[in-house]
């Protein structure tokens, strides 16, 4: 384990953060003669790579492992989904969390906490309940109860804490490490262990492949996904299993574009990145992308630079309509903070960043049914109504 | 393909129903030196025993091939979740609309027509997307908003029909084969090819314990699904992959217990099993299983009676707790007409009826993400509210 910003080595099993410069830890691996142990299922074909106790049993509901689907979206190019809702509770932080809790579990933790109601908090609740361990969900005041619902199902323990979002993840930070305490939140400042855990979806779409593809294209909240996922392909390239690495694009919020802004300024360090004049508090429905200043973004901002990559902004509404015509040519349903993918992609093909015929895979990170209850309002159903006499004539046509 | 009724053989590729009888079709395969082909995923494998044209290409999302996940739950048993919950549009369901559309897509059909706002609709909408065919769902007035809004985003035209359901499902059957429309209902008299893609699941679970279990218990609404399951367990122990037949267990809502009060009463004809005093008006959270005459119901009766099985009536409160029971213990969000699950087998475990030990197959037919609407009236969430000064203590104990 070695510091991103200090290059302190650190050996212990429960340390999150460098101790030396409070800077984020990433893990060094001995990738001589890789090969994957094909007798396990998931995510855990990968271990190997993967920062956990030798003996730490797996703490799975059989998450990874998700379909690579040719896309019949008419963009004049190769596009792949990689449908990370098929996993457990719908999105890729599945994969995080089950490194995260199986980390937890190992090294005798009581308890796991995040901060977050969204995919974060749900693959936190089914993860601890999966361990035996208890799960707490911290949140700020006006969750919407749809969002909270299966957290309780899953038996999570709800605290809403009455501060900013930002202040209530700089305490549970310390919380760690007391009383049986565990922080799976999926930044990796605050937890390197299940930033890992993603990517394990660049194994799988070189595997897929068979090399990695021209463009991987990511919705980007936090940027530790992006992040991981540029380690992922790296690895796959210094262990030959890939011959090159892809360009990647990060998708955000029109009204999150911190990222953006960064990019095109050349911008590397945090001071200059959190000063960038973007707020938490613009309402959007992309609220898994909706990070002012992404708690990861600058390990984003290295991965979209040495990937010679690109950042593209989607604004609501076409973010909704990106999901509903995914659902019409291909059978899926996103929710609207993967939706962004389709507008996203159509705009780099149109204006020739992506080239015709190139191999494009998109990050379908978390599933539509999960938000039905938040697209409901900007797209109201209205069925046809037919009389019974009339149906076969409205049905099959005059 | 033989008529269940009358017997009568049938060798067209489009015919839906027992022209001499009005009968339900059933399919005979040669089994003979069976074997899978494992170079296809999930359902595919099985081909050899699904009643497809040899050329038909696979309408597929990846369905199938589903978790078997042993549970925690303390009920003296070796209780196994066949997690359905993680098909591509969360059930069961994918399984039967992939063959369905598939058949389709051969025979040159232009859409696909199904009744069904729920399980049904929303496979039947992914899997005519994904065809590239239109679909069609047909709904009663009243169904609500929440469970018509995924329909939109898999770009199914929606058509609700001046009529109660019981009229529309046989106005439906004589929509098929005219103007190019296909029915793919999920009910064998109506589409006996659908129902051949539920089979899978038993082939799954006999390779996956190496051996049919003792019990499998599964939430019935149409009756269809557990008469699916049986064929598949016989065509297994026909086959000698399994040595044995699981026992079966029908749950049914409290309120829909005609499959009971028949089972009970040893009815095995149609008259008598419709004259069974339920109604279809009753209300009820288990929507998936509100059936008050299910119209394979006596397939299911069949099944019931040959597994020297069982049949379980559990109320909503029960249900919805049930789902939160598995939530809880083993990270697993059913639907409440899944949830039904944990009481009905602490029942038949409590009674002696599943004896301790005893390796018992509970079939988790649909996730709660697509029901978190209908499940919030009855628990609304209730948050801690905790000031930041006593985060700390509250999560980490004094």
């Amino acid at each position: 384990m070695i510091c991103l910003d200090c290059s302190r080595e650190e050996t212990g099993r429960d340390v999150m953060t460098c101790p030396a410069c409070g800077g984020s830890f990433a893990f060094r691996y001995d990738l001589a003669g890789l090969r994957w142990d094909d007798t396990m299922p998931g995510i855990w074909r990968f271990r190997r790579l993967l920062p956990l106790p030798p003996g730490a049993e797996p703490v799975s509901l059989d998450e990874g492992g998700t379909p690579l689907l040719k896309s019949r979206l008419d963009l004049g190019i190769d596009l792949r989904w990689k449908d990370e809702t098929r996993n457990p509770t719908g999105s890729h932080k599945d994969r995080q969390l089950a490194v995260a809790v199986t980390h937890a579990r190992a090294i005798g933790a009581r308890r796991s906490v995040v901060v977050s109601a969204g995919s974060t908090g749900l693959s936190n609740a089914a993860y601890a309940a999966r361990a035996g361990l208890g799960s707490v969900t911290l949140m700020s005041s006006g969750t919407p109860a749809e969002r909270i619902l299966p957290l309780t199902a899953y038996g999570s323990r709800l605290i809403e804490v009455a501060s900013d979002i930002d202040t209530i993840i700089a305490a549970a930070r310390h919380l760690a490490g007391h009383g049986g305490t565990y922080v799976s939140s999926t930044t990796r400042s605050t937890n390197p262990y299940q930033a890992e855990g993603a990517k394990t979806v660049a194994f799988e779409i070189v595997g897929q492949l068979g090399e990695a593809p021209d463009w991987v294209v990511v919705p980007v909240g936090g940027g530790g996904t992006i992040g991981a996922l540029w380690r992922g392909f790296v690895e796959m390239r210094d262990a030959g299993l890939a011959t090159r690495l892809p360009r990647l694009a990060a998708v955000v919020p029109t009204a999150y574009d911190a990222l953006g802004a960064a990019f095109a300024a050349g911008i590397d360090d945090r001071a200059r990145f959190e000063a960038l004049p973007y707020r938490d508090d613009v309402p959007t429905i992309l609220t898994k992308l909706s990070h002012a200043h992404p708690p990861d973004g600058l390990e984003a901002l290295e991965a979209l630079r040495a990937s010679d990559g690109t950042v593209v902004a989607v604004d609501d509404e076409t973010a909704i309509e990106g999901s509903f015509r995914a659902g019409a040519a291909d059978g899926l349903y996103l929710e609207p903070s993967s939706g962004v993918l389709v507008p996203a992609i159509e705009r780099l093909t149109a204006d020739g960043t992506i080239r015709p015929g190139a191999t494009v895979v998109g990050l379908a990170c978390g599933s539509g049914f999960r938000e039905s209850f938040a697209i409901l309002p900007r797209r109201p159903p209205s069925p046809e109504r037919v009389a019974l006499a009339a149906l076969a004539a409205a049905v099959n046509g005059a």
